[in-house]
């Protein structure tokens, strides 16, 4: 297999419609990594390890050492924002990082400017956009596809990848113009109103061989008709929504409760944040796309189904709440009713002072890097293996997404082993005792 | 493989040193759940279930229905305790249950009156125990054996196991006299003090060929004297300390952060309970014990050798502190110290309102039942794949322990679908994405 | 002025229109108490204690023991409710209580049945009443008072007061039709549907001269038209809304922070609550009502236009989400942004797992026997000195409300000890050290 | 009275034994306040209002222009150390403040060089020192009342205050050599261990006339020898121990519950903090002095004898944990068992992340301007108005301690307005509601 995979020559383009407090972290940090400022904590391509053969062994190597990614030096920036700040502004109205760090990467985020977005109000009620685009949906496809070209000859790229970083879109469920590709391009003709600007990215970066990953929980790539056009031009595409903050928690914490046998009967979770995501999902439209994709994870951990008595009967709520005072440092405060031996009640509490875009930032690398791998070696369509970094994974029709982050970590690992050629590992270990068991 | 294993046919005693709140918790709990009182929740043996083939296959039988474990209406009941109390006075007095519940069950609980212990003073000073052996150490380990084997032939017995459930010995280190077999029969006969009183049970227990589970901290059977006996008499051992309440939580969480390659810099960790166990942690002798059990955890998860950018420098601290008010409702509540992208700071603080003796207690049943599966199916000496329930795993001589509750999960799961001849899972998955592949 | 107060001879019933789970818990509690199982802890008149005179003089007695106020076996209970069940049934139904106390007053419970209540649907849409009066708000009020009559005669009553224990009603303020008692008594005629079913119970134990205190948020008797009744009939009328949970909280920490001039520029309130109080909120115009009650503390004990670098900027949100797991468990979480010297940032977090109706059931009583103290010692209209006991304080027209729990109970100790014909206490206490100066 | 207190005319100086994280944040935080960079929240002096007259006068001026105060600009600062480090290298090794700030005064700072400490090892075993005077306590004492007197003249003072903001020492009672000011005299002079460093200081101070309060939780000043000098020379004291943190909150809460009658059978306190302090009271000779300061506030604010049933039995435990990780944001956890309405149980966790030093600096500069303020007044001895400041109020010998904040509050509010003539508030309001009582 190993063979087979592309080396990572030349440089990579990282695109992202969406240049607000997820990207122009991404940016900068990464600006700051490559001048030796800062390290990539969060970012498994970067910082972590993966053991390879047995536990004795002791082969960890990191997993940039192992699998051939493209080197962080190697990738140049670009993307799209109904906003003209460049990405130095940008990060500055952001408030993530402080301006001493911003400081100095000054130079390298002055020169990203935003190109002008797809965009429909109708999508996103709360922003107030200026650097937009004119045309029909059809229209604006091919001017998306025009700025992707330009992009990669201007700067002389081997390879581009797109990430979606811009904001939640409000709700809505795919419908007959999304159900095939012929459907969907005669939409864009027909400039259909059911065709979400972020569907137009995707469809553009697809029809190039773009990879395409999601960060946000608007179905976009997640549709019948680009699944079709994905395998067409053998593109690898993942989503949807980084997974980050209290559903990265829940789906720490839940699988552990589900090891133990312990019920649930009720789990409460409430937000406060006070950036522009927070401002786009005080619209109950688009809180709802929200809602969604985050409701969704406790079900497939516990499998009320199949263990009813534990799980039958969950009360599972969520809340998010404006909260300008914390800025980008978002909070969250869970509840969570569980039972016992005996039905015995307990509670645990969770409250997660974290940072919504430190946490996102470098999911969205790894996304870059992983699906540029993806593409080199030969994988296309849906990247289920990439679900470990996604709120609610997009699978193969039909087939129940794995929620559980610790699954989604085995899926992830055990794909890069099989990809580069190691044995998988399924911790059965029974080996190491049998030198014991040949003594009687 | 599975025909090879016996079946459990017949009656299993499961005895108990140790007739305090966990022990009657499990008791009482079991009788309540044969009348159909009650749901042994919490218990992944009788509530838990285990995927089976592929996801698509929807195969998710309870593990008791996949596995040949002993029912529980088979199961009879004995002891040994340092107070006279019998199981119904016993549970009263440990304020777990509520009266009612213990009512419906007070016949079954009454006619359980603890043997006399084998104990040493030195062991627990914050204990005044009436109901003892006298004895030297060979003496006392003779009576023991003739406790197990008058229980066995007394209530028609196919077989028995042991669960250590009595306190936290005082903190001891592995020493001359625990290092064979031999040194050890010797340091019996000399009535050697720095063999304990849990490892004269072990030992009875392993001569008879009599599984044996340790359910605190201690070292007991965790020696390379009693492993050795273990092989000779092919049984099962298992420990260490029960893995409850904040240790859970910690082998829950650790793996997510560490999965994420976020760093930690800090880990405090207090505990308030008021039960006889915390009385017991009160003397810093017997809290020596249970620290450096619960310290482990966390550098085998972050392995800072191999991430010293990212786990290098942990601050980590652990207290217990006796806290009447609470009772059996131990309350732990942690702060830990993180950082993402660039080396942002964020915190977790969780609290959790826990029952020491309700998460035990099907912990010690699960160890029982598995305990007394491995032998049937032939295994002997250490199981590592039972160390999903403990806190500070016994393995193999030199082999580092696995504290992620997710990998001893998958270890535990795929060791009894080995057993059983069942495709082990490496939740690999490409192959249903394979037929898309296909289309093109 | 102590000779002036009339004894508390004779019988004193209370009547509750609202039999549900604070009601409930309120008469169970109060016999319970004479049967001598039970404490009335929280209840200031039972079981606190007042200072008199000097420090150093050690006078500390209960203040029932201080006051005349009425002996807990002289009450005799009835109400009215929209439901039928007894007050047994009731407060079985609440689940606030257990069983095995209710058990023991169940005969005096039973005993008590509600009267037909005084309903209208538009008020409550979440309640579906069957025990219902019929006729104009003319007819309804008649017939409330004929009940109160006939209750008195019937019981052999000295003096009766009314405590208002039932939902809370959607918004409303005040309008043209309660602006004077001439307009208000001929919009009872007009059977006009801006009077509130709670200002007909009001207006009927008024016109009687029966003291009435309003447990819930809605206006009732805090309109111009229901004081000048009280002070005709020289009545007195304490509201609004019982102070407990969250509130309690924020009035006690809120001073606390403004005595040490520490600046708040965040307050978010959560609260998660499953009983039938829970179930009307969740109704946006019941809510509304509670918020409004709920969001005036923090202005007033703040005073921002006093304070404006400290306070000017507060974001205050307050949020009741419907949790059924969590039954009357109502839980509170706060999270209070504040900052110190030079503007530096710190964060309170205060999680409250409180009981409802076990918090508010003492004030009931409290407000009970105080209106009945008050009406003896002469006093009439607006009760303020007990506003120690309420979220939203009636007062004086024009009058600001004083929130600060701390002076509230000043308020209160000072108005018994005028009224007893004690000193005042300033705590100035500088004649303690007289001595020590007169020495040199 | 008003007439009698001597303006703030000329320069006061502002002497602080001890330079460290709380001194420097003090310093530091005033100069900037001067050059208005900042602000000084969190002091009452500063920031704070006081009411005049009725609620309806709307008079609310600020303290500092209600009383006459120094002012800030005339403030010259100095103090001792035991390290050489000028005030800018303390402050930026205390990591409290931003460099950036602390840049903005740099000059001012390092201007500010300590004088050589009176200091004995035995009292603080953690400690380094490096910077001490030599010599017996009697010539200790009268080399700091030459600091004192040369201090004055160099920077043509009017008038000087000492204010304790070193270390907390280890744990002593009050013993013979401390009972007049005769034997403590001759103590000096014997070099006797018993007179701990501290007390040299007070000594010297009081000697001079100099006002002195006491931030730490050694006793100090609080001895019938230097009681007695205060009254000799007339001059104020004050302390012990700044009210920061966890016993701020905890003087805040526990007057609430008390308030309302609410019953308490459990106080868990912990905390982690990492600076100096942190590594001073991890010595558990110093713990005690702290340990006895904070417990002592239940006990007074609760009154166990006079409310047996509610306050009769409290585990009451208080922790302190030395955690690098925080530096100087100390964090305190508190879980509170209370019992309401017949007895039933409810909790309260309160969690406080806060800053040692931003909580203390404004409290010592309170205590500084009021310290100064009280000796132009004619007041003299123990200042108990301004317990509200201290942890474990000072008080006159047989006085019990008012820990309530809201006492302590009105009792410092009271003495202003006593000294400035106005009114005394007493919150009994009944006025407001005469003229209603006329119109009937």
């Amino acid at each position: 297999m190993k063979s087979t995979i592309k080396p990572a020559e030349g440089k990579l383009g990282i695109l992202l419609p969406g240049l607000g407090a997820v990207a122009t972290t991404l940016i900068a940090g990464v600006e700051a990594v490559k001048k030796g400022i800062s390290q990539p904590i969060g970012s498994l391509t970067q910082m972590g390890t993966i053991r390879l053969g047995k536990r004795t062994e002791n082969r960890r190597p990191k997993v940039k050492d192992f699998v051939p990614l493209a080197d962080l030096n190697d990738i140049v920036w670009g993307g799209w924002d109904v906003y003209e700040d460049n990405v130095y502004e940008s990060a500055m109205n952001a408030k993530v990082l402080e301006p001493g760090l911003l400081y100095s990467v000054k130079e390298e985020l002055e020169a990203i400017k935003p190109m002008k977005a797809a965009f429909d109000q109708n999508y996103a009620k709360n922003l107030t956009a200026t650097n937009v685009k004119t045309g029909t949906r059809y229209e604006l496809a091919q001017q998306v596809m025009e700025d992707i070209q330009n992009f990669k000859e201007n700067n002389g790229l081997d390879r581009v990848v797109l990430v979606w970083c811009g904001s939640t879109e409000i709700y809505y469920e795919a419908s007959d113009v999304h159900s095939s590709l012929e459907k969907f391009e005669q939409g864009l003709i027909n400039d259909d109103k059911l065709i979400a600007p972020s569907m137009i990215y995707a469809y553009a970066a697809l029809k190039l061989g773009v990879p395409f990953a999601n960060g946000a929980p608007n179905l976009t790539v997640d549709i019948p008709a680009l699944i079709e056009l994905a395998r067409i031009t053998e593109t690898p595409i993942a989503g949807k929504d980084f997974k980050t903050g209290q559903t990265l928690m829940k789906t720490i914490l839940a699988p552990g409760l589900a090891a133990r046998s312990l019920g649930v009967n009720g789990w409460f979770s409430t937000n406060i944040l006070g950036n522009r995501d927070g401002l786009v999902l005080d619209d109950p439209d688009n809180f709802k796309t929200k809602e969604v994709s985050k409701l969704g994870v406790l079900e497939d951990i516990f499998k009320p189904e199949d263990n009813p008595e534990l799980y039958g009967d969950i009360f599972h709520k969520i809340r998010i709440n404006y909260y300008p005072p914390h800025g980008d440092n978002k909070e969250s405060w869970d509840n969570i009713d569980i039972f016992g031996w005996l039905g015995y009640k307990m509670q645990i509490k969770i409250n997660f002072l974290c940072r919504d875009s430190i946490l996102a930032a470098p999911i969205a690398l790894d996304l870059a890097l992983f699906s540029d791998f993806a593409k080199r070696a030969g994988m296309s369509g849906v990247q289920e293996w990439l679900s470990f970094y996604l709120k609610s994974p997009q699978t193969a029709p039909g087939l129940p997404a794995e929620n559980d982050i610790f699954k989604q970590l085995i899926k992830l690992e055990n794909t890069l082993r099989y990809l580069m050629g190691e044995d998988l590992i399924t911790h059965l270990g029974l080996d190491y005792y049998e030198e014991l068991v040949e003594v009687k």
